[in-house]
């Protein structure tokens, strides 16, 4: 195993500060070694600096040579093998198998976003032919190609340690997009973020890529996310974390002189509709699975199902008192960290005292920072009316509103906040009323499921992880899949350019042979254009 | 002609207010009828809603009817006539010519926006096949479209009151993206913008889409854009016009519960490098060349060259004399306002009291609000110290840079702001240099151009009317060409959903016909999938 030396990792140089901190074990309260470097403002030029310096060279490398480097640090991350694991799941106390699926995920998606800029989704190329004839003027030959923004900074997320953290997704595809990756890494988790940030070094060294390509800062001081957001180098942020904290970052990028856009994924209760024939049909089978939905990795997904909204009558009756039954059996978690657990029981508590809910079963008590899960039930006139009950409590909790007739249920939908996901479960006979949700769902959420559930989100081209506020501060966009490549890209035309001064993959016989728009008609690789 | 009555456009209801303001000829300075309504608070909110009350119906549109109101529009403002021309000639100062080829550039943003959408431009589908035998876990069904991101409010500018007004660019893209629009008009063109909008009006009531789908404020008040960026039910932002004011609208869009994009295109001036062998080949054509593109419309463009970049020696001698010659005898034109002339006035003035520039030409005086060019010498160490001679100065004046050698020339390019564009003029002899020059400026331009002047804007699919702050506030995007429409489009994922429920355009026979993106993989119309 690497030796985990607790540096700060500035380009190619390890930076050991005199002001530390440690990880803990959150299943323990037990201290980690070793103790990993504060960074401050003084790292944060540093890494903006080399970042700045590598970005001329590393936006000019071939979508091949790209493509190759994310490959690389895919094959670096699963060598380190279990090692890697080991180390994430005392940091996190997250169970091994589920750390397993993570680090393929991981490794699933660098090599999908290195896919992706191998078939020009990076460049996405447009070709307009000139008409020197034209009358009143003619038209110049005008050709169009995207490049990187500039130096990205990532923030590190806290509950997936490895898919949205230092080689997550924002990471991959803001180096495939041609961009420096500035990691302020999540003190929760500094060894797991150690190891996986020497391996993108590794790569970076292997490519001779210039150093300045990847850094991982550490520290807990929200002044260091702070800084790095407010460096005039930095063009964009991606963030994965809570809504004051991505909202923070959002206001430090808009009030900076040059004002940088921020990708902050934040708050989403991810609303389920048991539709009536569906609900009648399966009503325990529905809460099987929610529960299982509900209470995996101690609900701490982006995901994770909040709110369950339904009819009333004996069919929701069921499924209440099946979910109970199966939230009462359901075994304590430990949570991610100290913060988050104590977060947990905070929103539990502040539902428990609302006269409005009726907590129907709660888990067994657990050990140190465990989640015990929760379920609640209220009236939708009461969820309406109380914007409590639409905060996002982070981990196993959940609220089912009862709604007395399908316009109710309506209403509930129309009230809610932006969410990553909407789910209906719904059967052959509740389509008219699953026709009328869906409009009001598609402007309320990026993903919408029919009989599943939110949690697990698939790396692929259709995905959508995000959605309007506050799930994310710019519905436009997603964190997970190759759409995402596009937040950190900008267009340049070129005009009346001489063949020899193209970039590749405009010129005229495609040596490159990526799909490109010629004309307005997507020529495909290969093809005459 | 349609009788203007100048009112606001509440969707299909006229507001006339108490309070009112009034055209200006500048040519003249007096005051034109009728009298236009100031609109306030209470219109913004009028116009939001019904704009919020309009975006599902109208973003639930299919492709064809979006393009056959797009072209519907395009039609109506044909059908005005010669009116449209006279009322905007009076308002503006602008001549016949000009404005007549600017309504036809209206015309066919509309049209090319119209077939954007018909050809899948809008939705860009992607679809990811199931995968129900994958281990461990198998892949859903995953079908992603776009669509509109909700109410969008334009701001018309003075500077092209047709093709970045009440229909110009922003409006149409908007349209074409399935948003309803609330323009702000300029208040320096308002009866150009109510004829616009009236004819826009008859568009949305023609085609049986609810009247929200478009408003028209008009107003002199910056409160009254404040309220309409601040209004949360507007979702995004089109901005054309100062940096002030451009930054302005950013700051409230960013500090409202729920911030929003805004795309403003703001200052830019555009620098035009002479390379070595192409000057002097033919300095004296260069010099004809650019005061052409200089003096153009009074130097009413945001890609009006500012700065002209070129080695010292006797070539820049002759250009300099020569484009002296053409400045000294350019006539004076009149400006769009009496605050632009006034402010071109006081950046010249600057210059003039500048220690470090040379005045070599200006322009014979004009009339009431002209412009007169002006022509500026300094030396490149003067430019790269002095941030003053980097400002905007809106109208025909630019300041030639002398530069010592090639080092000095990327020196120069190095400190640039981000511009709109940037200008190559090169022969074959001048591609090392244009080579070193082209990293820099992809990194500062949107645009660049190689043997032509800025001046001048293709609608196509390849062009880029954007670029890095301060030229826009997002430099990821374009306001000009079809690439435009994704600032208010946001995708949405649907997983598992049953055919029925599907969008048309992602069933599985595509019965829409447009092309998509299936596995990865590009398929046109009509292929099979």
């Amino acid at each position: 195993m690497t030796e985990l030396t607790g540096a700060t990792l500035l380009g190619s140089r390890d930076l050991a500060g005199a002001a530390t901190f440690r990880a803990v074990d959150p299943a323990t309260g037990i201290e980690l070694e070793p103790a990993f470097t504060e960074a401050g403002p003084a790292e944060v030029a540093e890494a903006a600096a080399l970042a700045a310096a590598a970005f001329p060279l590393y936006r000019a490398t071939t979508p091949e040579a790209r493509a190759a480097f994310l490959d690389a640090i895919a094959a670096n991350i699963e060598a380190l093998g279990d090692a890697l694991i080991a180390r994430a799941a005392r940091e996190t106390g997250l169970p091994v198998a589920r750390l397993t699926g993570e680090r393929a995920r991981t490794m699933g998606q660098l090599r999908l976003f290195a896919s992706w800029v191998r078939a020009g989704g990076a460049d996405e190329p447009r070709l307009d032919s000139p008409l020197p004839a034209r009358t009143p003027l003619p038209r110049a030959d005008l050709r169009l190609r995207h490049i990187g923004i500039g130096p990205v900074a990532v923030f590190g997320a806290s509950n997936f340690p490895l898919a949205f953290s230092v080689a997550g997704g924002d990471t991959a595809s803001a180096l495939a997009a041609g961009c420096p990756v500035i990691v302020k890494g999540h003190p929760a988790h500094p060894g797991t973020s150690e190891l996986v940030g020497r391996a993108i070094r590794a790569a970076v060294r292997e490519a001779g890529l210039p150093e300045g390509v990847f850094s991982l800062l550490t520290g807990t001081a929200h002044e260091l996310g702070g800084a790095l957001v407010a460096d005039p180098r930095v063009k964009a942020v991606g963030f994965t974390g809570s809504r004051a904290g991505g909202l923070a970052l959002c206001r430090i990028a808009a009030n900076r002189p040059e004002p940088i856009p921020v990708f902050a994924e934040m708050s989403s209760i991810n609303p389920v509709f048991l539709l009536p024939a569906a609900l009648e049909a399966r009503a325990e089978a529905l809460a099987t699975g929610f529960v299982g939905s509900l209470t995996m990795g101690a609900g701490q997904f982006c995901t994770n199902p909040g709110l369950v909204i339904a009819l009333s009558g004996a069919a929701l009756d069921r499924f209440i008192a099946s979910a109970a039954t199966a939230v009462a059996a359901a075994p304590a978690a430990t949570m991610l960290t100290p913060g988050i657990a104590g977060a947990y029981a905070k929103g539990v508590a502040a539902l428990e005292g609302s006269a409005d809910v009726t907590e129907v079963a709660h888990g067994a008590e657990g050990g140190a920072n465990a989640c015990r899960p929760a379920l609640f039930v209220t009236e939708a006139a009461a969820f309406l009316r109380e914007p409590v009950l639409s905060h996002e409590v982070f981990g196993a909790s959940s609220v089912v509103i009862r709604c007395a007739n399908a316009d109710e249920m309506r209403a509930v939908a129309g009230g809610l906040e932006g969410q990553l996901t909407a789910t209906l479960h719904l059967d052959p006979a509740d389509h008219l009323l699953a026709a009328a949700l869906l409009p009001v769902l598609e402007d309320k959420a990026g993903r919408i499921l029919a009989n599943g559930w939110p949690t697990g989100v698939e790396v692929c081209h259709a995905m959508v992880h995000g959605g309007p506020f506050p799930a994310t501060s710019d519905p436009r966009s997603t964190s997970v899949g190759t759409l995402a490549i596009r937040r950190f890209l900008r267009p340049v035309c070129y005009q009346d350019l001489p063949e020899a001064l193209l970039p590749a993959v405009l010129r005229t016989k495609n040596p490159l042979g990526l799909p490109r728009l010629v004309d307005g008609t997507p020529v495909r690789t290969g093809e005459a254009q």
